[in-house]
């Protein structure tokens, strides 16, 4: 059993608590929040210790930190969960700044630390299979990916003003994506829009955005974001390779179709966002990450790769200025 | 060159009459229906001429004849056309009258005529798809077929009356497609049922089948029918075997899917009924006709093949009659 | 909090204890098998007691028992778990004599019990979504219905002959969802053959099979059956109505998608079995019966539920022997 | 009877001439080609008089003119033909230089001629019922566009190499759909890539890109090229709007689909290349176009549709070279 403490109990923290007390070899011991009723409320649902302050979880007997926080705090509890002896899962990003990120690293290098960035979408069970069948050959040399990742609808004004933007905020799960898939980047180009909601302009981000990637490799990378699709939570990939394509597809809550006098096979909107449509991926990236912490093995998606993500966004942000394809050494 | 003439021009004779005409190895030289404004408009569009009568055809130097005038009169014209020396393209059925079907071929049998006998399916391209690569044992042993038929919606009541009821004018096509994949059937049941309309019921016919076929191989066959399907004309095969299943499915005008707040992947209603769905099967059926009267080879689908379908349909309406499983001898 | 005892541990009553195990609101106290070693099994993964005998279990402080031990004794122990006063969720079928299940409710039925009967496929989300689509009144009245259930591969042999027959132990599952979708049944006719596996024709039961029924209202519908489909448990629903259709599809494990030279848009295997198809429906099924003993509500699927799909299966079996349509009164 | 010649006997110009032939309303007197054997098949295939030179067919009473010959004598061709008073049909691009197609455009405007460009895509069904369903409003407002083109392997290197560029042969298709769904763009972002055949990159092309386009509408575009493409000819449209999503999918012969123990769903390949996939929009194209000389009416694709594409090539390949956007005053 790993005894877990889980500092965050907003939405995603919350879901996240609730995912750990169900796992047959967790012990969710404490959780907190900034916002004591939040925790309360987490603690009556898990039979989980609500902790007064950080440092009461950092000083107790527990393995591991599961950081659901906002995210101007990620890096800082990171930081100092990593000190205190813990491994840690960390949700996206790390931080909006990549100077921060490195000279954390700097600090805490030396402890060779246990530490996963919280990117759901490697462990969906279909962008896991097409990933494996790409590693596998059945495409041959992989040329060009498609990722397609539109939310349901716009976050509140006041998520945007801290969200670090479009790029840092929403793309990073597309950037880690495109990593996952082709290896790293050797240049990003990206084009943002305002097409959504006024608000969001007023609020200094974009809501709509094209970028094109090339990776080490030579592969080319096409990704499109919108903040609003009305059929649902769109997350779709094309894999193309010189032997054929794969395709992971969106998810609905039944197989029905319809058949009418004016439209046929008609299916339900597709899941509405990532809380139902990674449920599967959440479950198995905490299992995973039980695994690590149990076995002291290195989590399939580590620091750097929360690191070159961000450096991705920050990338696809100068392009976005200069209107020129950047260039990452 | 094939010499032709078309022997009645309502809906069906004035469709295959404009595929004959724009057929590059055939001269379309004749028209003729009992109505002869219905062959002049023919006439005009095709400039083949209108004959006043049939023996004005029958006595011509025309090598192939197709009959497309009405069930009643189909088999009387199929006889006199082949004592008259010509191959005979006959729309389905040949006749409602088993016992005439018979008599017919006694008289007939000795010339050793070229008769085809118009089940459209047979030609359609994913039917033959399908059939081929069963034959070709990519399903291994076949073991179920599943044939939905369903029209877009019920004939005039007229009509009704003198089509020899559903299985004789509807389902015999379905009957034909059994046989085409399945070989000869050895035994059949049937329920119909007054769902559509009741002005069929009050002309003494059903609007809804459902049907089971047991081919002499010992694989099952079930078809179902309707009348009415508002989403088009509703044609499908499924064929099960020991190693797999094909499906052969419905099309559209376009490959448009809408993806809205309500239905995500909605197309387009499937094409509405006979002429538009089989156009390109009616183009191969001639074709291959047009190759058998050149080559004097027999047609794929004869009047043997005609006989049977007809002889399924009987066997259909006994066991709808009686309750009972019609065993063929 | 409801107390439950789980009687049979086999591949079905483990998978059951496991769920019961998790579930919220209940505590699983005991567990039960004839083989000792089974329950033992159970008993270490889920903390439940394994009991010594049934009448442990019946005299103890249980609310609910789950019965899923064989077949041949069901009855006897829903009989007696009744009358210890216990609530019971019993697996399909109840028994395999229709007069005795009928012997057994003028026993009970004066205790008004509470009981339901493990027809999974009703807690499906899919199918549950497509009839409560078809009472909304989506596709009109509903005329025809069409049930594909194709197992993966036989069960053993020895299986085969106490499971009382395809029709009471697979098709059982069809019957109950042609009621759960078009009301109570009027008429049978069914078609049995061996296309499988000889072995079961020795033991003297059928392996494929197509079967018509005729609702009271008038609707028709066609299963189709068979004990091997290699691209997995084939399970789907087409429901036909005067204003559209509505199918619900098989389920795969996940999204992706295969296009290459020689196949386009391929998919995954559909899941393998029923536990894998069916998980999702078990959770929901246990779920509405630890609501029903709760609530003290009666179980949307009850003990006449159980003895018409089984009145059903004898009507097939009697259509099967003399070819005819058995009419029921 | 519109009186046509065409320029041009090879694989599209053959096309183009035998849909002529078949036209109702066309009579096809002259066909000419440089190479005289290729010239002579067709007329031998048509009844149409095989000209010795050009300037006979432009002499000669023949009301339009379609060009299919090599790139670098289209726009010669086209002015010579209109200043002799002929309609022109042109296939793709007019002509590599835009100064060129600028400078010839200034010599002929004053003719107001009729000059049709053949992008065939326009005629294309679905895609017209994609722009039409888009027009109508169904999606809302009009945000991102994603054109997949990929042919489905290279042209030989001769062919390569007088093309023009990827860009421009190729490419060119997708920029006018891009402008026949968005309008007329401001900004162009190219990256291209050698991912298929070392002999295209040795004969100075690229074999793969990804571009991305910003309308004056402000809506976002990425097209997606590849030479090679092993399951066909992919040619697909996804439109993205505020309300919804349109997309147009590839077609197949036919509409089997097979359902095996490795694969389910698997369908046909995708129709191969153009002339397969784009037949009836090749017709529908030929038809707009009598229209348009019978009637006087002005071609839905006009010498400025051509030239824009043209545009939006070169400022595709000035943003490759440079890593900037281009932006289009």
């Amino acid at each position: 059993m790993v005894k877990f403490a889980v500092l965050g109990c907003g939405r995603i923290g919350r879901m996240h608590a609730l995912n750990l007390a169900r796992h047959p070899r967790v012990e969710l011991a404490y959780v907190y929040d900034v916002a004591p009723a939040a925790a309360a409320a987490v603690a009556d649902s898990t039979k989980a210790r609500q902790a007064g302050t950080v440092d009461e979880i950092l000083s107790a007997d527990v393995a591991a930190v599961l950081i659901a926080s906002s995210t101007d705090t990620h890096l800082d509890l990171l930081v100092r969960a990593v000190e205190a002896g813990k491994a840690v899962l960390c949700e996206k990003p790390i931080d909006l700044d990549l100077a921060k990120v490195d000279a954390s690293w700097a600090r805490i290098q030396a402890r060779d630390p246990t530490i996963m960035v919280g990117f759901n979408r490697r462990f969906d069970a279909s962008f896991k299979a097409l990933r494996e069948r790409i590693r596998a050959g059945e495409i041959g040399k992989l040329e060009q990916v498609i990722i397609t990742s539109r939310d349901p609808g716009p976050p509140p004004v006041a998520y945007i003003e801290t969200s670090g933007g479009l790029f840092r905020d929403m793309t990073i799960h597309d950037f880690d994506l495109a990593r996952y898939l082709m290896g790293d980047i050797q240049a990003v180009h990206a084009i943002g829009a305002n097409l959504v909601d006024p608000a969001i302009k007023r609020a200094g981000d974009i809501d709509a955005a094209m970028i094109t990637l090339v990776a080490q490799s030579g592969a080319l990378c096409q990704i499109n974001n919108s903040r609003r699709s009305v059929y649902g939570y769109d997350q779709r990939i094309e894999a193309f390779g010189e032997r054929g394509m794969l395709q992971a597809g969106n998810q609905r809550p039944t197989t029905v179709s319809y058949w009418g006098a004016a439209a046929t096979e008609a299916r339900d909107p597709v899941l509405n966002f990532f809380i139902e449509r990674y449920t599967p991926a959440y479950l198995a990236e905490i299992d995973h990450f039980v695994d690590c912490v149990e076995n002291g093995t290195a989590p399939l998606v580590g620091y750097r790769d929360g690191r070159e993500a961000l450096r991705l966004a920050d990338a696809a942000l100068e392009s976005m200025r200069t209107g020129r394809t950047t260039r990452l050494e």
